[in-house]
C-alpha cells in the first residue's frame, strides 16, 4: 500500500497546551508505517485557502520535545467559518483538490465548538462525493465549554493559573490595614468555567475568593452591592472573581454598558467587566477598588500548566491519529472521566456534529444558591484538572519555546 | 547580659520576597545567644503606633520554611512617613516607650527610600538621646530605585515574571495572520528598572519585545506612533512595553492625560498608561490593539520567583542582625556586585541616610539612542538577577502559603 500524507489545522483562539496536541498527533503519525508527510496549515483553514502551508515532517527531536511546554499555537490559526456546501462550495474544492494534489489522507483539525462545525462539514461532504479522506477533530478551549467531553484541553492550566494567580493576588491585597476591593476579570463569554475555577484558591483556607460571578446567573448589580457591602462589616479585603460574560436581566453584557447598573449609578462604559464594575464601588462604598484582567495570560501561561492537561492534550491528539487509521471520519476525540480518586480518564469518540455550535454551560446545582459562588461538586470536578508538575526546558532560567513554524 | 528582644517592620509596597528577609531575621534572632523576643509591627510604623504588633518567635519550623515562597508580606505594612523630631517629636516618644517597654534593643526595618529615611531618623533620634537601641535597614522595593545598593531584593523576581509574561504574550499575539499592537504596562512610576528587564524576553531570539519605553527618556506620542509604524512595514505583531510612569517633555504623566498626546489625538484619560495609548494606535494605525497591565501579579507571582532573589533577601535580613550585634545602628544592608561571570555579590553595610529619599535610574548608557530600548549592558546587568529555580511547597498543585499572622 501506498504511504498517505497527513494535513494539520486549528482554528480558534490559543491555549497553553495546544502545541501538546500536535507533538501528540506527529509522534503517532511517525509511528505510522502507512503514513508519510505531515503538512501543517498556516493560519488555519483560512491561511490553507490561501495557500499557506509546510511540511514539518521533518522537524529535529528537540523542537518536536519543545513543543509540550510551548504556548499558543505554533502554526498559526484562524477564524474562518465555511458556509454549508450546498450554498458555497468553492472553499470544499479549492480544500479537496489541495488534499489530492498532496496525496492527503487524514486531515487533523484541532479546535472548539466552531471547528468541530468544520470538521462535520468537510467529513460529511468526503463522505457524499466518494472521496477517501479521513477528517477528525481535536477538542481545545480553554472555556471549557464542549459538550460530550468531560473537559476540555487547555481548560486544566488556564484553571491553574487563575487559581494560582488569586491566591497571590488575595495575599498582595492583605498587606494594609485598610478596605479594599478586587475585581479580578477572567476570560468566559458564554460559560463561567474559568471565573469558577478559582475556587481553588480556597486551597489555602484563609483567602478565598469571596464572591465568584458567572455568565450562568443573571447579574444583578444591586446584589452585587449588597454583597460587598455586608462582606466588608466583616473584612477589609474583599476578592471577587467576575466572567467577562456576565449579563443583567435583559440580557445586556455588563462590560458593554448598556446594563441599568450603570444608568442607575451614571457610569458609562470603561473596557472589561471589572473595570465597569469598579466604580459602582469606588465612589459608594470604599475608595481602594483595583479592577485586574488576566488578559491573554490565563491562556498563553504555559511556565504555570497542569501536567495532567499537558498529557490529556497529547493523548487526544495521538488517539485522532488512531482513530483515522481505524477508518473513522468526522469525529472528534473527547475525554471521558472514569473516576476522581484516583483520578482515571479515557479517550473516546464522538460524532464532531453532535458537539458542533452547542455551548456547556456550569451546571446549576454548582452553583450556590445566591447565584455568588460555586458548590464543593464544583471544586471535585476541577481540582484533578490542575495536577500535576510540569517539566519545562529553560535556558538563563527562562522558558524555551520551540520555534517549529520558522525554518528550524 | 540579659537577653534583650527584637523588633521587625516594613514599610511600602510589597514583593515577592520580603518573607525571605523576614526568614532571614527570624533564623539568625534565632541562633544569636544575646537575642530572645522578636516581635513584629503588625501593618508597619503606623500600625505599631496604634498598638498592632505580635510575638513571632515561637512559629513553628514549618512557617519559617513556607515564608521563603510565601508572596507579599506576611506582618502586613504601611505608608506612614514620619516627620524630623524637631517638629513632630510624639512618634518617637511613643516608639520607643514601647521599646522600652518591651525590652527591644534591635529593630529590623524593611522598605525602600522612603523607609531607610524613617531608619535614618530613628536612629538618629536614638543617638542623640543616648538611647541604646540598633536600628537596621533591610532594602526591598521591585522597583530598584534605591541608590547605592547594586539592586534591590524583589526586582529579580519581578523582573523574572515580566521577561517570562512577555515571551508567553509575544507567542500569544503571533497566532493570527492579522495585523496587531499588545502595549504592555509595567509598574515603575520614578524609573524604568522593570519596563527595561523585558528586554531579557529577547532570550527567545525570535520575538523580543520590539519597543521599550521608560520615565528617564521624555515620550514624544509622534516618535512612539513612528516607531510602530515604521516597524508594522516588516511584520504583522508588535510587541510594546511601557512603563507607567512615562512622562512627556512638559512633565506630565501620559496616564493622567494631560499630556499635548491627548489633546493632539482627541482621546482623554482611560486609566493606565497602556490603556491611554491603545487609542492612538486603534484609531490610526491597527485594529487589533491590546492594552495588557501586569498589575500586582508582577510583585506577587511568587510562583515565578527568582532563586537568587530569594536567596539575598535572605541574606540582607540575615546580615542585618549581625551587623546589629556588632553596634552597627541607622544603616541599612546592600548588596555590592564583585563579579557577573560568574556572578558573585557581598553584602555590605551603608548609612540609611545616603539611600533615603534618592532614586536611581536606569543610567543613560543603557538606554539605546533612539530612547525606545536597552543595550547589552542592560541585559548583563539583569540576567544574573532573575536566575535560580525556586523549590515552592505544593498541595493540590498549588503553593502553600506560611500564615505566620495567624494564630498558626
Amino acid at each position: 500500500m501506498k504511504k498517505r500524507n497527513c494535513l494539520l489545522g486549528q482554528s480558534g483562539g490559543p491555549t497553553a497546551v495546544i502545541n501538546s496536541s500536535y507533538r501528540g498527533i506527529l509522534d503517532q503519525v511517525k509511528n505510522s508505517p502507512d503514513l508519510d508527510r505531515i503538512y501543517a496549515m498556516r493560519f488555519g483553514l483560512q491561511g490553507l485557502l490561501e495557500g499557506k502551508f509546510f511540511d514539518i515532517t521533518d522537524k529535529s527531536k528537540l523542537e518536536l520535545e519543545l513543543l509540550e511546554n510551548t504556548p499558543s499555537t505554533i502554526i498559526g490559526t484562524s477564524r474562518y467559518k465555511i458556509s454549508h456546501y450546498n450554498k458555497h462550495e468553492e472553499d470544499y474544492i479549492k480544500f479537496f483538490d489541495f488534499l489530492e494534489e498532496h496525496e492527503i489522507g487524514y486531515v487533523f483539525y484541532v479546535g472548539g465548538n466552531d471547528s468541530m462545525d468544520t470538521v462535520a462539514k468537510l467529513g460529511s461532504y468526503a463522505r457524499e462525493k466518494g472521496i477517501d479522506v479521513s477528517i477528525m477533530g481535536i477538542p481545545k478551549t480553554i472555556d471549557n465549554d464542549m459538550v460530550i467531553t468531560d473537559h476540555c484541553p487547555g481548560f486544566g492550566s488556564a484553571a491553574k493559573y487563575i487559581a494560582t494567580s488569586v491566591m497571590e493576588i488575595a495575599r498582595d491585597s492583605r498587606v494594609y490595614d485598610l478596605k479594599n476591593v478586587h475585581i479580578i476579570e477572567t476570560m468566559g463569554r458564554g460559560s463561567g468555567w474559568l471565573a469558577a475555577s478559582s475556587i481553588l484558591a480556597a486551597n489555602e483556607k484563609l483567602y478565598a475568593p469571596d464572591f465568584i460571578y458567572l455568565p450562568e446567573v443573571v447579574f444583578d448589580v444591586d446584589d452585587f452591592y449588597k454583597d460587598i457591602e455586608n462582606k466588608m462589616k466583616d473584612q477589609k479585603a474583599i476578592t471577587v472573581v467576575v466572567s467577562e460574560g456576565i449579563r443583567d436581566k435583559n440580557g445586556n453584557y455588563v462590560y458593554a454598558g448598556k446594563t441599568t447598573a450603570h444608568d442607575k449609578f451614571g457610569h458609562k462604559r470603561l473596557g472589561g467587566v471589572a473595570d465597569t464594575l469598579k466604580p459602582i464601588i469606588k465612589n459608594n462604598l470604599c475608595k481602594r477598588v483595583k479592577a485586574i484582567k488576566f488578559d491573554v495570560m490565563q491562556r498563553a501561561a504555559a511556565h504555570c500548566a497542569s501536567g495532567r492537561d499537558i498529557e490529556e492534550a497529547y493523548q487526544v491528539g495521538a488517539e485522532a491519529v488512531k482513530a483515522a487509521l481505524e477508518g473513522e471520519t468526522g469525529k472528534m476525540t473527547a475525554i471521558k472521566r472514569i473516576s476522581n480518586d484516583p483520578y482515571q480518564a479515557e479517550i473516546i469518540r464522538v460524532e464532531a456534529e453532535k458537539v458542533a455550535n452547542h455551548v456547556k454551560l456550569v451546571p446549576d446545582e454548582w452553583i450556590n444558591e445566591k447565584g455568588n459562588g460555586v458548590t464543593e461538586e464544583f471544586i471535585d470536578y476541577v481540582l484533578p484538572l490542575i495536577q500535576g508538575e510540569i517539566d519545562i526546558k529553560t535556558e538563563n532560567s527562562l522558558p524555551v519555546f520551540s520555534k517549529l513554524e520558522t525554518g528550524v
